[in-house]
């Protein structure tokens, strides 16, 4: 392998090199690693290598990071590898870590490198985060889509690619990439090496990885080593900022589309509004985060994890990223809202019926797999913690019982629905489980399927969060309503059919 | 009634509290009462205590405000009581306000205090925006919906709970909580006291009232002091600012939903785009709001509310809180476009045909409710003094002639799609007036609401505004003729059905 | 004609106007016809004025802007003419500009003036940008849409008044003013004089020119002198700047809807993301535009027209006013995604059928008038090389096959919908070509409209641009399968139907 620059990476080694010349300002120092990396990519890749000059990671070492107060620090080990302490978190700290771990590691100008960079290498300095995120739905997120029958179903049927012949449509299960570009874009992929391949680069021919699911930065993301997630999902990478991650435009990257729109129903609260107007001068890097001084109306980080204080120093709400910890519902209907699960893989909930659903199809709870009255109200009191810091114990527990009424009777919409629905099925109107079909793959049956994953999670988040747009006009209630009305008009039609074919 | 934090109260007497220190910098002295209720509120909420620090009514005395000249001057009064004039405008000077006009006044820590402040109090400096505003629409928004029986009987078939039993679908009216956390979120809720409840505080155990309909911040909002609508609709607590007002996110939080897409039409606009681009750099605070100076694009504010004046300090066109004035038409269509109703309170209008509507079913206007043509030019003329700060006398003519013929061609949509339904209940293919029926709870007629509410609004919208995107395949024309030939194909194989049953 | 403020003009040209001071600061010295427009201008229409007064073309004459670096220029002729190369870019320099060549020439106060500032009066200083965009679909998109029937018939179907009598709908074509206020406000309209009238102004009794098709800002619009285009669709007046043309707020005015739903893409894009976080730190005005030091993720501009320059001065891509010098193929299907057509005038293409479109109802492509697949390479590697400067060769390569597995899905998804269309039209259920009649007329014509225009278009923007939300619910694969599958059912119904009325 010829290796054209490297010419200049004698100079860098030298002392003289790029990164000698950022230590100067206010960066920290560099690993010689790192030095090698730079030496071409700073030229190869000009964006991200800019991007993560303008980072913490490259202008603080974890040593220092580590002195901080604890209400100030952002990494979560007591120690770091002390050949981590004094130096820059730059491009080697990450990428060639562990390379005995990781499955896409290849030979490159010698050095042991890999593509992707998953939380379990984030955990060296950040494991608690780690550890809590991994409590989450979110990381979760692959598995519990693909392998849950049911789930993978209404995937297959909604992504799938179509055709018509013979006046009859047929349907063929979606092929990965089409996979990866739609449901597992947010959920994540699996990130597997398919093959090395070789190309000509400036420094002659190298052997590179090419991976199956790549690229990806889903929440899920079933990583080479092992892991599952990517805290890139938020904090973009190479600038990893905790800004990025407490702006609602990251959250809005998966939280946007109809089935669950809490960026949009944020946008036309009060308190959206309040962050869209004068969000400019808030600071959205302090640590811990004062409520009043530092920004004054919630994000979506701050109810659901940072770390907010008041004026006083005093803790408001700790920092978690196992983001159900003030969540007592899940309000996200598969297919009513019910009490949050137990565990994050909701792949081992059976109702009663033996389907792997939190709840029965008349919208009964499959409670064993739920959290229980007690963890709710510990829940909710987690969260009212944080509303109080602005509003009073009536204000909240006003808005609190208006939200639980919204679920009791978006789920009474929903189940109004699938009583249609079943009967439908009952009367042939519609093929379903007991005819061994998709309970997904019908026109119809997609109209059930809005009722629920659109309206009905619409009306509730626009309620949780006060947008009421979203639980009126815009996928809202309107549409509850009508949707009921054209689902029992398509039923009696479509039966009134079958009797006068009956008759023929 | 234990009193925990009663040492520091003391203190605050003093003078060697919080106020005094707030005085030693820019901030106005704060009166001793609104320094006892800091003593605990700013530990106990310090979101809005700091926000309200932030506001002008912090820092800024009613007296010294007064002596502004008259185009800078931001309250209308000519004098303000003397204990208000020359301390901060504080917790006290609002909550514990003419305590015996507001029902929801209760003892707290010594005082009597009522936690919704309602325009009556804000007009004690601010008088000419109070009055102006209750000539307004917005503020009638309660009873203009819920006293009006054809607009409550929509309400009430899109909020209803429904349920399917015997193959058939039952609606029951929409709970309270339902109303408030839907059209009356932005309409305004009744807000009445239904009990004092006891809880255990920081100070010991306190009464709190119990307030039905509460929290809400909705436009025309029924106050426990007889006042209707809620002057923090736009002018957030506890910043209470001109800049929040002035920037459209805050019209966004009702005005963005497809019945009335004013905020979504107005982002894909030229002046939107303007705003969105370069409005990091205006001042959104300045009185009175220069023209090219402060601002090169209009907001919502601009256009219907603003006092904005030329360099020269000349007015192009004065504040009013009665956005009307520069409307010559109604294009919210209920269900055609019309010129402006002279009253605000909407209940009194009756068409020919008796209904409290602003338009007969045939779309003639009910022209005795309506302001005549004379009316329509002045308010067209003081509209387009504001176009003229920026454009062309023959650009403004242009688009204003523009706009009135979109008014025109989708009142014919309308007319096209009414004439389908008229002919669908006439016909008894669906089920009206007479058969003493909602005109809103079947699937066919909630399809012929969307004409008017979703497309012809939005397309209207979109022309008033030049965000053509939403008048053309975002709710707009698009959708205006598919409607009319869905709901024409659905008349006829409905009636086919019904031919086909009689025969039997 | 009196002149009111004649008086103030000979002040100006004395030298002692406003134009000389402005010079006094960091201004351009004006020409003395701009300083006699200024006199009056600058009162009666203070907003743009005052806009124009911040833009580059009131700070830099043409002559200072040739003497900088190259890659720093912002102007591409080599010389200006010499009365424009030592003052300012005023009033008069453009709307006085080779009278004799604008048909809406008129006298106004002894000069020769026209309204409609067009691409050929800008080339006077920005010949290669006009040139360039003249090669652009979007300087045709008048024509293109205008002159082709088959678009143009759905123009008529989309935005016709429609009436409905005898149970019957029927359409009349739109008339101009709707034209320009729906599909035409984008495409743009055709300005021509209507006639000339008086009007009473401040300076007396005055004459203008009344425009047909005015205001009009559309990418083609036709122009009084014969230009098809307007530069300031992107580069609003009368700031001009390049700032606004970088920022996607621009692009989303027109690039917003469920046709065309690029900006939606592109907000929940992780590079959406990042722009909307972080990019109000970011330096718009910077000519080259630094990838990594000016910015960190694209915005429109970045991928399809800026210089992009890396840190040390060397070019990543290339200026181009031609957007499609790195689009391989067109994603916006009509009614199949294809490759880019040849040329920008595209009524001039014709299928084996003889219909104006790029491909064949089967999805066949035109290949004549289509580039061919070395082009399409071409085109291909000159995106790919703005996406390396931020991502790896494996990333990239990754994306693009998931992009390219896009378009061959959502095609197959179309031809699907197709097949059913033709299927109708063949057994009667529809009118289409054979019967003469428009095959975008009847509501389930404009089903299978919805499913190439919106939903598959939706999907391949999501798709191309990584902002997922709109390849799954949001307009994406969900709808393109419900759609196919309602259209399915619908022709059975109506076959059904068509058979029992035959029997009978």
């Amino acid at each position: 392998m010829r290796c054209l620059c490297a010419s200049s990476i004698p100079l860098v080694l030298a002392g003289i090199g790029l990164g000698a010349a950022l230590a100067a300002g206010d960066d920290a120092a560099l690993s010689d690693d790192t030095e090698s990396c730079l030496a071409c990519h700073a030229t190869l890749n000009p964006g991200i290598v800019a991007d993560w000059r303008k980072s913490l990671h490259a202008r603080v070492t974890p040593g220092e990071a580590l002195k901080k107060d604890e209400l100030e620090r952002r990494i979560s080990v007591v120690k770091v590898p002390d050949n981590l302490a004094n130096v820059a978190v730059g491009c080697a700290e990450c990428h060639n870590l562990s390379p005995e771990k990781h499955r896409d590691t290849f030979d490159h100008a010698d050095y042991k490198v890999h593509v992707v960079v998953t939380p379990k290498d984030c955990a060296t300095c950040h494991a608690v985060e780690v550890k809590e995120y991994g409590q989450n739905l979110m990381s979760h997120a692959y598995g519990n889509l693909k392998n849950n029958p049911v789930y993978h179903s209404l995937v297959d049927s909604a992504t799938g690619v179509q055709s018509f012949e013979n006046m009859r449509t047929s349907v063929s299960p979606p092929d990965a990439e089409t996979n990866a570009d739609a449901c597992f874009h947010c959920h994540g992929t699996a990130i597997e090496v398919e093959a090395l391949k070789s190309r000509e680069t400036a420094l002659g021919e190298m052997e590179f990885p090419v991976l199956r699911g790549w690229p990806n930065q889903g929440v899920g993301r079933l990583n080479p080593d092992g892991s599952m997630g990517s805290c890139t999902s938020c904090h973009t990478r190479h600038r990893f900022s905790i800004e990025m991650a407490r702006k609602p435009y990251t959250c809005s990257q998966c939280h946007k589309g109809p089935d669950v729109p809490a960026y949009k129903v944020y946008t036309v609260s009060k308190h959206g509004n309040i962050f869209s107007s004068m969000g400019g001068n808030w600071d959205f890097d302090a640590v811990p985060w004062v409520v009043g001084d530092d920004f004054t109306a919630p994000t979506c980080a701050t109810c659901h994890v940072s770390l907010i204080a008041n004026g006083d120093g005093e803790v408001v709400a700790g920092r978690t990223h196992r983001m159900n910890e003030r969540l007592p519902w899940r309000i996200f209907g598969l297919i009513y809202a019910h009490p949050h699960p137990k565990s994050p893989d909701t792949t081992i909930i059976r109702n009663k019926a033996g389907l792997p659903l939190p709840t029965e199809l008349t919208g009964e709870p499959a409670a064993d797999f739920l959290i229980d009255a007690k963890e709710q109200e510990k829940r909710r009191t987690a969260m009212q913690n944080v509303c109080l810091a602005c509003h009073g114990q009536g204000w909240v527990e006003g808005q609190f019982a208006r939200f639980e009424n919204t679920i009791e009777t978006t789920n009474k919409m929903t189940q109004a629905a699938t009583k249609i629905m079943i009967a439908a099925w009952e009367k042939g109107a519609a093929k379903g489980l007991a005819q061994n079909d998709s309970i997904f793959n019908e026109a119809i049956e997609k109209k059930w399927v809005e009722q629920w994953l659109f309206f009905a999670n619409s009306t509730r988040f626009a309620s949780a969060m006060m947008g009421a747009d979203y639980g009126a006009f815009a996928n809202g209630r309107w549409y509850l309503s009508k949707n009921i009305q054209e689902m029992a008009d398509w039923l009696r039609f479509k039966l009134g059919g079958m009797e006068v074919q009956k008759k023929e």
